[in-house]
């Protein structure tokens, strides 16, 4: 049921029953290498090219989620997935290897948000009882599609991020099906905020007024706070993505920076990794959120906490048109309600 | 709610309350052309690029879409779109000027009925009330994307398809809040068929088994025969892709070819237009739905029919990589119960 302007409340709390990921060797060098499920040692993972491995590792992540679970592929009503590979290949090309109906998703590295939503309207309406929402990203496919072959050895700017290379997925279901408490009570869909950031190297900027738009109408439709979540997780922002939400809710005379985690911050250490902004990719909230995330929220570390993926909907074409980048972010209210 | 393996009866019957479609001048020297709403004349749509004619008609045409209807911005609770771009630029751009939730979606040529698909659950669940369905697509920024730019004047396949310049948008609605009689009965997700087809050129027959497979479920799921319908309408299999599911229907004793019609087919005059084997592109489908269809459907003349739309997940990266084509088809059942 919508509720306010941009908020979906769902009546049945569909559970996020279980999640799998997987990431690169640069990802377990990092602070939360203890909480990823699986990983690859060479980022070729035994493939011929960058983009066949990123599809592998979907792969990958997915046939753990449903082994752990249990659930056979013919459970599985519907598979979402994304990536940020032209045609989202790396999900097209994963697909084929699941009996399951698939349907393709772009919102760049919101992709992983808009699967849970969508996931849980196909939960609330019915059609469906058990749903997996997926992204994957890797660090080379996109490197070269984005910005510069490895190749080519170039410097980055300070205020650029670096694309995860991961994957996360989710399962989520009918309560009646399978429950385990954590249950997504509302979605609020994003509109596209574009306040003419033309610089690629600079995403954070480019998507934190859609983070903070998002954010602001989920409270006003929810009648809730900034303080009723445990935290709020936003991904990918980066170090300094990070720093323009706060300032924007400053002006508000709200303190968002207590409680407020970005996913491409939490994921590599800043101080030693090179990463300068921080993680950014469709991989990157979807791993962190399938491994670190839902740990805490298992172990009831967190209990209610809202998960905002943000996605720069750009391209180089359009970048080298002179277009400037829009942005957009989905947020996710997740609550362990045991 | 799901019934058999593959297949969702909508209790709620959404509405297909209203269409709108824009193409370009190639599209008008066709046979439909008295069907499409809007036009254009000149391919850059006054733009100084390709995209942002694309862009530009897509904005068009889902603005004509709300005018026409008297649905203002804030009535529309979410917009589905997508189109070929790398990283879906039409779309992203095009909304940019609505203040209205935005769910990016990647199927290729199968975007459209992914859309229909998507919509018809968020009215099903009572998440929405009003959504509006879109894709695009534009010959020249195709052109340049996945083949070679216009300039190289080169050669096509015999059995190639011409990417439609054109969009076509659909406003779903709860029959409470407006109902015309054309309703959304069910739909039928698809599954990624991939049976080695590594042509680029021949799209039709890398499509053709998925299309194959998603009849074929939708009719087992619900019971059906193919004389249920008045018309199957694919889009876009061409004229050589056409064939083939006909071929395969036949194995099965089955013939479809005087039921089935084909939007890549239906749009252009084979004969004299020099189209090679028809229209393609997620406008193609998007477009004749919107038009001559939905006209059809509103005056009757068909009263019940399948709408699937098929996509080719491949890119120009991966066919380079030396990989296969994976189809899609998602089908979509819509009946006039007036």
């Amino acid at each position: 049921m919508k509720i306010g302007k941009q908020t979906i409340k769902l009546e049945s709390k569909p559970c996020i029953y279980s999640t799998s990921s997987i990431v690169g060797p640069k990802e377990m060098q990092g602070p939360l290498a203890q909480y990823f499920e699986l990983h690859i040692k060479d980022v070729f993972f035994e493939e011929k090219s960058f983009e066949k491995a990123e599809s592998k590792m979907l792969e990958t992540c997915i046939n753990n989620l449903l082994v752990k679970t249990g659930v056979s592929q013919s459970d599985v009503d519907v598979i979402f997935s994304g990536d940020l590979l032209n045609q989202c290949i790396s999900s097209g090309f994963a697909m084929r290897n699941f009996d399951i109906p698939f349907l393709g998703l772009y919102g760049a590295c919101s992709t992983f948000c808009e699967g849970l939503l969508l996931s849980s309207i196909l939960i609330e309406s019915n059609a469906a009882k058990q749903v997996v929402a997926s992204a994957s990203s890797h660090f080379c496919s996109a490197e070269r599609q984005f910005r510069m072959p490895l190749e080519h050895g170039n410097q980055k700017s300070p205020l650029a991020q670096s694309t995860v290379t991961g994957c996360g997925s989710a399962l989520v279901t009918n309560r009646a099906v399978a429950d385990n408490g954590i249950h997504i009570t509302h979605v609020t869909p994003g509109k596209i905020i574009d306040l003419g950031v033309t610089d690629m190297s600079n995403m954070g900027a480019a998507m934190a007024p859609s983070v903070y738009s998002t954010i602001s109408n989920h409270l006003t439709d929810t009648g809730r706070t900034i303080d009723y979540y445990d935290c709020i997780f936003t991904g990918d922002l980066g170090v300094h993505g990070s720093d323009m939400l706060h300032e924007l809710f400053k002006r508000e005379g709200i303190d968002i920076s207590k409680n407020h985690k970005d996913c491409g911050v939490l994921i590599y250490d800043e101080q030693n990794q090179d990463v300068n902004s921080g993680g950014s990719g469709c991989g990157c909230i979807a791993s962190v959120f399938s491994s670190y995330i839902f740990n805490e929220l298992k172990a009831k570390n967190l209990k209610k906490i809202l998960l905002i993926a943000t996605g720069a909907l750009m391209s180089p074409t359009s970048s080298n048109q002179g277009e400037s980048i829009p942005g957009i972010a989905h947020a996710i209210a997740i609550e362990n309600e045991v």
